[in-house]
């Protein structure tokens, strides 16, 4: 089984850094997979991409060698389970606000007698080797998303529950959840939440990880965050191409 | 921000007329978009369409002025969040049949505080501007399905429940639920049952809407309801084609 | 081997009725095939369908009773044997203007010593049965369509090529020709264009078709036409619903 | 309406063996459904197969004689209404652990007052006829999984839930829930669970059914199990590939 | 029917800007199409995009203002129509070395008399309006490609040619065929055969246009050309998340 | 530039051992991939794979070690090189009869001065790496198909054609050609005709491929082809579950 390079990079105390796919198609996520990403992300909660799609998009991080990461739409065994047989060696879940919450989301992920995670995995077997089984309930990353004031409340029992590595804090819904509009990360009130979570993971061993920008990536960096994702593929293609048209223009 | 014209509509007290599509692909769509209709809704529940075929259909719908509306596959947080994010202007919810369950639909498609929606209009922001956010909460409506003898009995509280603007009326599942074949729209305890959800509408405020076909629409509207889905594209292709061939033959 | 329904139509001196494929996908094409036309046509030419996009389209025409048709792109050998390969018992080759292209057109059909194609029934042998390559000369109808002047000229040359089992009048196309309007149907020298070709084929014992509508489709069958496209998908749907529309709005 | 050929061998008290599609496309369908398989699964929990996928597989299964069977994601009421609207004439569900997730697994596949399956057979109403309305809740095979020592502990009261025509036993994941690992099938202990499961069938009088292979099909039918999954589309062309190659090279 | 920006543009004696799809995909065409770009160009030719892909980002094109354009493939008859048909106002043709081949280019894109397109404006005649029978021949762009020593040769006879509006400059297969590597563009004997270029376009009353990029394409313009290319999907997409990555890292 | 492994097994005179791919879709691409093959072929001739399938197609093959090869539709311009921009490093022409015909297809895979390949290595260059220009027109390998007695006839000026490594005999055309049925692959004069290939490509320095099967191509190889298809998926797929079927059923 290869190693996860994701887990290697936390394992070493090293950053992560990752894009973030939304655009269903896989020859948009094979160039993302091409530039040295540590992650690629593909995003099927607000991301345009369903599980039909994801397919191909995971064969096509594949070609390279950043680690192939789902979000799934929602905290759902079978999406979970889904994602994982298909090859993501990581998921993200969405709104992990309880405990409970979080218990089920690593269960879904982890075989028996640890999780319930449904035996089966298709493509990931012969992608990973024979002793994928072996392996997986160690390998596979289970990343919740703390991204509401309630998860805030029961950050120390979310963190607390065995199988979490790391978590993943949502801005935009964090910010709104908190009264905020959703592109403000740098309200003082934010930045307190985040050194909270900061501060949590430390004392439980979990990896910090943030979703970000390329504007704000390096702050969140120095913070502490040790997963990044830097940039999205919509983001990055109307902001070139804006860029570049502007430039030309005038 | 666009407005959305069946808000409009229902504003104006006018009656919306829609078409439905449950054949996947933007080719028929973009012609169901382009015909006059206030607004076409795509089927994810009963329609052979997933989640993979409406963004290209919803981008179909976007090259007309008919209003994008979804029916989720089931009342879930994912789906409603998905087909919002995508483009729906509105979202109609199979099987509400209780308050808890209607809160939750509204829940699903409202931003904190109001519900928990989660923040990522990956396409409806670009497509509708800016101000999205901002207006979000007003302008996208959560369509309930009144479709069993439970939802009837639980009629004024779902009806009750804030951010329902407009409730639709699943005949053929009530039908059965009443005892009664699924395609007998004429039973007079069935046309009882309109009165008393028309009857409710009224006391609360809420526009009644209702699954429909050409043959029994007119009546429908005399009797009250103002959104209406008159035909959906599987049906009249049949149809048509049958009738041609009818026509033809003999 | 399954016998061709069509060309057993015409061994019986009857009138074959067909529709017409514009939209890609599966869905709309078992629908059409479950409707009791005689042929169903996938029109790579004119329609917005690519192969791809008709493999799935000819399996869901084998669902039901009517043959499946393919009127290629251009009048390439590739497109030819590769539509023959999928399923297709018949093809329409547009644009036969020579009796050089007729004859391309008809090689690219029939395997040596008759033609040229090439040797690979991947779909069409195991749905068809294990003497398919024995019958396929001679089941599988060539039909060129004749939509210009200069076809008209060359005529007597198209339907004397061997192989020519039924031609295909391309209206629009012929009228544009002719320097009529395409929609112009009904020009008293148009009518004399269709007398010519009926003439024709009779002398050559060739079966005449047309791409027609349910307005003119009878006509044409009192005139002699005995293959005649009545309806497409688009124009169902399209028709269908503008009429419904107008029913329940007055 | 056609008659259910599962059912029917069922009844026959004959032995149904099936094939299990893993690998999304409709051309990997049609070839499976070509064989003379009993029943072909589209395996939409493991499998590579989303929603948008299985469409065009069910259609081309239609084109064959086998049993359109879906293994659905999960056991949720809107995966089985949509398998079932799309034309799967029985729902293997996962992960029925207990009787409330059978009798939720059954009433999502029967119409009121039985179950609460919501009324819109786009696509098996047309395909299987007018009087699918009346036929489907005895028609439709509902196939919960025993795959769990929870399932085995609940047997009895998950096999005496009304609607339970068969039962699917999940090697893999009972192995692994047993202790054992998910690819040992002949471990003494799994052994004796077979026979559990398959006494308290008889005494219930539902189906055995069980996923195989080709090397232990024959064991399993002999101890007694009557519905044999016997390969994958996915290890036939993995295992037959290796074979010619390893054949040629040496 | 809607005006064609492009030729309006031209018309008006301005420079259009346009942007290059070649990944396959309907979201990455919206995005393009959403940024004020004069048109987009789906790239058939040397992108990653059938013609069953470029329905939907035709579609996903005409959500926004840019003209669409698609450079086909192929200078073959086939080719050319389609892509009008689907709903292009542009071709541009690769490849086209000689009068002939520019001839029947043109040929391909204007009905009889004028040329030989087939008619069938499937998806273009119900975007554009009625009247597109009558103006497709005057507004409908045919874009040779100057991209070879054998084209600069016969520069002025392919300039001559009715119905040429405009060329575009295949900068590296240009270069590679003067012997040049492809990613040289400002070799003193390229600059040279640019200003060539445009001194015969000025002659001929024929817009010069090119394929450029954020970096050369204000120095194209001084220069004189007036339709110009900045950038491709791919290309920013790349670029804009290797330039991100990096920031972030360093 | 990773080293292309066809060419290397080739020039250290060794046989390559490959499949074929009938089926559109990338998982079982990638199952192809990843057995041990020496290459993995997509048919776009007789396969029901289109341009738009054989993207995902390539990723898959790219995630394993075999070499991905094309057979285009038909022997054109356009075909042969959006196939090399893709990804493919070898492409099979099918039909390849006259000198003529095999210039103008190793032409469509060269650049100038050697060729008139177009440039736009829109996938292959990040792929393969930033020296793809310089070494394409070394690395590619075009590979005619002699499968006509025409083709036998003009044998040695095809072999002679500079660039042209490898030749692929197509039996059951060259069957057909010779007046055998398509699947004699043992006919006496068909094994002569064989020799006689095998002796010019010994005489002008060209590896000898061609098509076959499990059966015979230890037979092949023993003969002197050193370029040999042992199977497709299809034929995989079909023949390993009717063996399973028959073993279980018996």
């Amino acid at each position: 089984m290869r190693p996860n390079p994701l887990r290697e990079r936390w394992g070493d105390g090293d950053v992560a850094l990752g894009g973030w796919l939304t655009i269903p198609g896989s020859v948009g996520a094979e160039a993302m997979a091409s530039i040295g990403l540590d992650y690629v992300c593909i995003d099927m909660q607000h991301g345009l991409v369903d599980y039909a799609d994801s397919i191909g998009m995971l064969q096509a991080i594949s070609t390279g060698s950043s680690t192939a990461v789902v979000r799934v739409p929602e905290n759902q065994f079978g999406h979970i389970g889904r994602a994982l047989d298909a090859g993501a060696m990581a998921v993200i879940v969405p709104m992990v606000n309880t405990v409970d919450q979080c218990e089920a989301a690593v269960a879904s992920a982890r075989y028996a007698p640890i999780g319930s995670r449904s035996y089966g995995p298709t493509r990931v077997q012969p992608l990973e080797g024979a002793d994928y089984w072996e392996r997986a309930d160690q390998d596979v990353a289970v990343i919740p998303m703390i991204e509401t004031v309630t998860a805030m409340e029961n950050l120390d029992g979310i963190l607390a529950v065995p199988g979490v590595d790391a978590i993943y804090v949502g801005p935009a819904d964090l910010s709104i959840s908190m009264g905020l509009p959703p592109g403000d990360q740098n309200d003082p009130e934010f930045l307190t939440a985040l050194d909270t979570i900061l501060e949590a993971c430390g004392r439980h061993g979990v990896v910090p990880g943030m979703h970000s920008n390329a504007a704000v990536a390096r702050d969140r960096i120095e913070r502490g965050f040790r997963m990044l994702t830097i940039t999205t593929d919509l983001v990055a293609l109307r902001s070139k191409i804006a860029e570049d048209l502007s430039n030309v223009r005038n």
